[in-house]
């Protein structure tokens, strides 16, 4: 099986964070992208702690390794303080030709 | 680039069970989580081989190992015989500062 | 912590090609799979960089090696030039009776 080893970041941001965040993806080197709209439900501080936010995206890129560094960096140094997350893992891709 | 070494936790089940299983994962150590409707489609059962279920939820979380192990423990001890699977990987995420 | 040792497949394509690769994920060998209707965004060529596709369709099955080879083999075989990737990666899954 010839697979190219991709690795896909996903994003889950705030909906009005969308925009901004596919510009700067494609800017940065990812060439697609997945969008969906999730809900999210969790602890952004004791208080809100069982808030149901309807609204989130969930956005997903399959990159090479440089261009997955250089999203998660970006989204430390430019989303800071926003209601952002984003996660990396290596995966093997197909159809290889679109990977290179 | 500095990540947290998270685990994503990703449950699958009918959506009569989301809020049973969104209020579990809270107590069971995970801050927040990210909610989607999907379709599932498959065998439960050769005779429903095709069968098309509408209504499933698909919820995501990012957590630590050991919070990680404690949400897969949970689901095989609590939700036996029902509509469920959870699988778990490895992940690098960011902002470290919310995974800590 | 018994779990099963299973690989999750994710297929991204064009809404339209979604039937078709629902039938052909259960006859390789999958149980069962879960289906989300998704937007996609990006690179099909210079001239649509920036066209946002809604009616994409993402598809999710979790399997044995061997049906994960077979799935990824598959999509390059026999959707060749078609508007679909997909991915594999390990992950733990539970309850390890139904993988089995």
């Amino acid at each position: 099986m010839d697979t190219a080893k991709m690795r896909v970041v996903t994003i889950i941001a705030t909906a009005e964070l969308s925009e901004r965040l596919e510009r700067d993806i494609l800017q940065l080197g990812a060439r697609g992208m997945t969008i969906a709209r999730v809900d999210g439900h969790g602890a952004h501080g004791a208080h809100r702690a069982s808030f149901l936010d309807r609204g989130n995206v969930r956005i997903e890129t399959i990159v090479d390794h440089k261009v997955a560094d250089r999203l998660l960096e970006h989204v430390v140094k430019h989303y800071d303080g926003l209601e952002i997350v984003a996660f990396a893992y290596d995966v093997q891709a197909v159809p290889k030709s679109r990977f290179e």
